[in-house]
């Protein structure tokens, strides 16, 4: 069965949407022409709406709408914290948990010489400037904990040290609630070896 | 954590799509606008394209480009037969099957006067003109075997008797290839009840 070409178009554009396969974006596609036709309209809206205002944050790289994002624009926040994440998703994540009111870097990546990620595409010079010309004491790594994410960690640790500035990284270990019994071994493993003194926080 | 408004806009818009929650349209809104600026803008264009090219045909209500879908319009196909099914998917999961050459006619939904879903909805005006004028001697219904689509399919036999139409409805049981330890009971029974002599086929 041949689809009608706009159909057939609209169906592979809706795959670039991440975990969208073969079959729902056909769902999709039907769904919104049969029964969604102004979500449909709003949608293509809204898509040229956010990538004609939406980019990045010259000072922290966080998708902003503005030259600085409003994180970066706050004055009430401690500018001697700077936390560094791979993704914007990542800033969202940690603002939700309140713990922290420092700044952010987005590195919108991790290191990872096999693709083709380098110190340049996380914009590491942007971070070095940052490092320089502020008030900035510590810098708080709370890059993924996989291979990449610790040797991207290990690489902006150094980077830190060089220009006598802190570097801290998140502690890894058993979540909040987590049974043990459905603890992957790795983190378990992980958890053991870094153990503190009960009655230290 | 408040987003950018034209990010939030674009969170809520992607909620529109079948199956897309908070969590994923937050996913989805990231990449598009952290690593695939090029499929948002074609997502964009192929919605718009879409909208403005695609309605349903005339005679069949299938999804078409054209007044007269492709399939009614091809003159090689069987006219004496009319597929009956709840929306376009069903035709192109009929098609794909190759078991059937005749034509088609689409609902859109199935009867459900709970959701405000009468016959007016199902086009059944149209449904009643294909039958009188035109060569059809056999409607196969094929609405789902629900509550809803088994009373669709009673309503439509009715129709049809009243012009003196042969009513068939696609039969039920145990898919092929499935083991009956993991048919759920009431395809079971209904296909114990619906039992053939052995030898038939």
């Amino acid at each position: 069965m041949k689809f009608s070409p706009r159909l057939q178009q609209l169906m592979t554009a809706l795959r670039c949407l991440p975990g969208v396969g073969p079959k729902s974006a056909q769902r999709m596609a039907f769904h919104l022409l049969e029964k969604d036709r102004d979500g449909a309209r709003g949608l293509a809206d809204a898509l040229d709406g956010a990538l004609a205002a939406v980019g990045l944050c010259a000072r922290c790289r966080m998708l902003a709408e503005q030259d600085i994002c409003p994180i970066c624009a706050d004055k009430t926040r401690d500018d001697t914290r700077l936390c560094v994440v791979e993704t914007p998703a990542d800033v969202i994540a940690v603002e939700e948990s309140a713990a922290y009111r420092g700044l952010y870097f987005v590195l919108m990546g991790r290191l990872s010489p096999l693709d083709g990620i380098g110190p340049e595409e996380l914009g590491v010079d942007l971070f070095k400037d940052r490092l320089v010309d502020s008030d900035i004491k510590e810098i708080i790594v709370a890059t993924s904990a996989t291979v990449e994410g610790e040797a991207t960690a290990a690489y902006l640790g150094r980077l830190a040290g060089e220009r006598n500035v802190a570097a801290t990284r998140i502690a890894h270990g058993v979540p909040i609630g987590g049974e043990l019994e459905y603890v992957d071994s790795s983190t378990l493993s992980l958890a053991i070896g870094a153990r503190t003194a009960l009655g230290t926080e």
